[in-house]
Formats: structure tokens, C-alpha cells, sequence
């Protein structure tokens, strides 16, 4: 077994509002900064051990899916690397 | 000007507790998931102009210092590309 640490990054999908995202955006706005856009999202940090990446990798995914994503509302990806 | 995404992904300095990571990991193990570790943290695309990289990634920095971030016990790293 091989320890890896999976990245999971959730993003609401492309027309979910945002009202967190917009807020923040508003806030740097009043404090004189200028932005075209700004989009927020979670990002996990998953330390496991796997026999390979590939099967790292499919463990974090299925954490997303029941777990660290919303599926109706979100988008995720999966990076793996060695620790 | 150049159009730039800056991302900024803020995470808790070491050492300091982070109850979210540790209720999701619960939430995971309870679901028959085995890991080593869990750590959450949070992540802007901000999109904006500039002159250059370097004037985005000082902006983006700043909006980091300002308001994403506080330094007391947050870390935060920002990476600049163009869009």
C-alpha cells in the first residue's frame, strides 16, 4: 500500500446561484477593488493509503459522491498524488 | 490590460482546529471509508485585470489580506493565469 492524498475540489455547477460568492464579491467591491467575476468553492485534502493512484483515486471519487458533493448542485475533481 | 483568473486558496495555519475536516472524517468513516487524514479549506477564482501577472497576483493578494483570509489563522496561497 501506497500513501497518497486525494484533492477533492467542489464547485457549484456552471447557473447554481452563488449568494456567498456574490456577497464577497460586493465586499471587495466596497473596499475599492475591481473584478470582472468571483466564484467560491470547497476543496478537501484526503490523506489514504491505496494499492495505486488509480485506486486512489477511485476511493476519493466515491467520497464525492456520497459524501463531499452534491451532485444536483456541484461539480468536483479529483487529483492524486504520492504523500 | 490583460485578463487574469487569480486563484487564492486559503487554508488554517497548522495547529489549528478545523471541527468541519473532523466531523466530515467521521461523517466518511462512518460511511466504511478508511483514511489518514482530512483537511478543508476554502478556494476564490477571482477574475480580474491587469498590466501583467505580477499586478494580478499583487491584487490578489491583497484581496487575500483584506478580506478571504485572516492572518491570525488562516495560510493562503494565490496563483495567477490568464483567461
Amino acid at each position: 500500500m501506497t500513501a497518497y492524498t486525494a484533492t477533492v475540489t467542489v464547485r457549484l455547477k456552471r447557473g447554481v446561484l452563488d449568494p456567498e460568492a456574490e456577497t464577497t464579491r460586493r465586499a471587495l467591491e466596497r473596499l475599492g477593488f475591481e473584478l470582472d467575476g468571483l466564484r467560491s468553492m470547497d476543496r478537501f485534502e484526503v490523506d489514504l493509503e491505496a494499492a495505486d493512484p488509480a485506486a486512489a483515486e477511485e476511493r476519493a471519487d466515491e467520497m464525492a459522491e456520497r459524501l463531499l458533493a452534491n451532485p444536483t448542485i456541484h461539480d468536483y475533481e479529483v487529483e492524486v498524488r504520492e504523500r
